[in-house]
């Protein structure tokens, strides 16, 4: 994915969206260039994706799986029509299926991404097709299928996000103060967002007055998109450095820490934005509440504690250099954890379209699983 | 000041210290440009120099301290001079106390800055010189005594910052990693800093394993300062993003959070760079050690708590903005608190050239200040 070559820029969002299917390719919002500019990317293959998600153009857990899944459905296409041009199209599924596995380690936190691919590769599997295509299954049908599928992951997200928004906005009493960490908006999900959609809808509700964004370090995240997602939305929102946020519990009015996540391990810990962590822990200090507000999809009932969970380490330089200007000693070194894991003890709330659970455990999570599995 | 006017750079520093004073002017390390330029600004009056100190080309309590005992010395001798030219020279003290006044106001956290300007004011004090001056006074001897006490108070934060690295390193031991925030060393004061004094003089004794710079956000003091600084000095120093510091600390063995600090009120509370509190709050939860490391001078017996200390408030673009390159969206606004205060009740040493106080309380800090006084 080269910017030179298949970049273009749209005057208006014309749909609040970050992943935006074409029908024979996917396009996506170019997010490390927001505020300034509103680039679109055209993502034609495999590896245009999984370069869109390791560089950042596309994040945010949702996001990451939906694109996740229209990059199935692309790798799925160009497998089928390469082997049928050289008339050996029955084994496509097998190098497919390696194909979702390159993408699987794009990015090694959010689950959402692993999540989206097994559901894809249901497609297949409940047509009974492993490595092989048997005689007579109509291929054509089967990538419809599958480009049905990846549409379903992103108006199910879109669902998803506005049952979130209400059952969380539910929990807010009115004139609340917020404080979010990270990006969790329309361009991290497929609808409204997650953490951002509750406000958004506590905001409608006439519930707000006023939401603090973290700046959320090193990307800028909360300056750079959630900052312009509430402004255009309306929201009354003010930056502040990831570090102010317990001076600001300590010298102002605070009601609500409010969070997306990555993933929620089967117990309830949350691994979510570097940040994310130290932010619950200093609300918990000054009895501000705790929400993490999250997709069904973003919990792994597999993953048994956040101690499971890789915590992705990513280049010195993000931390270290500002947009190719180098800002720290050229040779100097950042520890740079971009995610981070927060016990289950500091969540107040946890917000899912199934139903909210106050004070998650492992019981009241595989009781949620199971009740609507 | 402008740095267009009055800026040069040298090869190298030849002796590590941002406040150089040349007999007739004062030069001053531009650390804004740091670590990439070695810029000198000369400062040659009163409004150069308050330029200096708001703008932070000259940033630190201790060395903002220092700067103003040297502008006190600039403003004396222009005052003095313009009006032995017109001839009314008897009523020049009167508008060089305002000049103080003006000084005082550059910024409003850092006790130094007050205590050094009442240091200057009391040579005039001391010589019976009110807002006049009386006949048969030797001005120039005057002016001459200002210069000296300008330059003792730099010699005296010198051999303070020897003492607090003495004192402060002694508590540490062996193999010890420990976390710093902001810049506390050379460019801060006269000598070796403050916190790294500290941390250097642990590193020269062998004690240490590894340090942790915050970076420091929004003018990144520790990314562009300390890891500078540190490095020079040969010790093993990572960068990490303000808001890493929990989950360093949950991930990572961590012994010492050591900070300096701009204002210590008498019941122990320490004003410190914004994010100071968060880190301190933090550092307690994860029962990582806490030493705050400072000159006497910094201690305000006339401030009772923390609450009384006035923390002032920058602007939006600091946060909002990279080196005049806009990382949100314009018209955005950001709550840019540059200070905060954290209670004396997390922390475990209070380190200064008169002595160690363990868990320092008002009754402890008013036994220190009389015994020596």
């Amino acid at each position: 994915m080269q910017a030179g070559s298949n970049a273009h820029t749209t005057p208006t969002l014309d749909v609040f969206t970050a992943v935006r299917w074409c029908g024979t390719h996917l396009q996506l919002l170019d997010q490390r260039r927001l505020p300034h500019a509103e680039v679109w990317l055209d993502i034609t293959d495999l590896q245009q994706a999984i370069a869109a998600i390791q560089s950042l153009v596309v994040r945010g857990a949702p996001a990451i799986g939906i694109t996740a899944a229209y990059a199935c459905v692309l790798a799925a296409r160009k497998r089928a029509t390469r082997k049928r041009a050289a008339g050996t199209d029955q084994d496509w599924p097998v190098h497919w299926r390696a194909d979702c596995q390159r993408l699987l380690q794009a990015r090694p936190t959010a689950v959402n991404l692993r999540w989206a691919i097994a559901s894809m590769q249901q497609v297949l599997d409940a047509a009974g097709i492993g490595d092989q295509i048997q005689a007579g299954v109509d291929v054509e049908a089967l990538l419809s299928a599958l480009a049905q599928r990846a549409v379903q992951i992103q108006q199910d997200d879109l669902a998803a996000n506005q049952r979130l928004a209400e059952l969380g906005s539910a929990l807010l009493d009115t004139d609340s103060t917020v404080l979010t960490h990270c990006n969790t908006g329309a361009l991290a999900t497929a609808g409204v967002g997650t953490a951002i959609g509750v406000i958004v809808q506590a905001h409608a509700q006439g519930k707000l007055r006023q939401v603090y964004a973290d700046e959320t370090r090193p990307w800028l995240q909360g300056s750079r998109l959630t900052e312009w997602e509430l402004h255009r939305l309306g929201v009354p929102c003010q930056v502040i450095i990831d570090a102010a946020a317990a001076w600001l519990m300590a010298s102002k009015q605070v009601d609500w820490l409010i969070v997306g996540a990555d993933r929620v391990a089967a117990n309830g810990d949350v691994a979510n934005k570097i940040g994310t962590y130290q932010a619950m822990l200093v609300a918990r200090h000054h009895g501000v509440k705790t929400m993490v507000v999250v997709p069904w999809s973003t919990v792994d009932v597999n993953t048994a504690s956040g101690a499971e969970i890789e915590i992705e380490l990513r280049d010195s330089d993000e931390v270290l250099a500002f947009q190719g200007q180098r800002v720290a000693r050229a040779g100097s070194m950042a520890w740079n954890p971009v995610f981070d894991v927060t016990p289950a003890a500091l969540v107040d709330y946890l917000v899912t379209e199934r139903g909210v659970i106050a004070a998650p455990d492992r019981q009241k999570l595989l009781a949620m699983q199971q009740q609507s599995a």
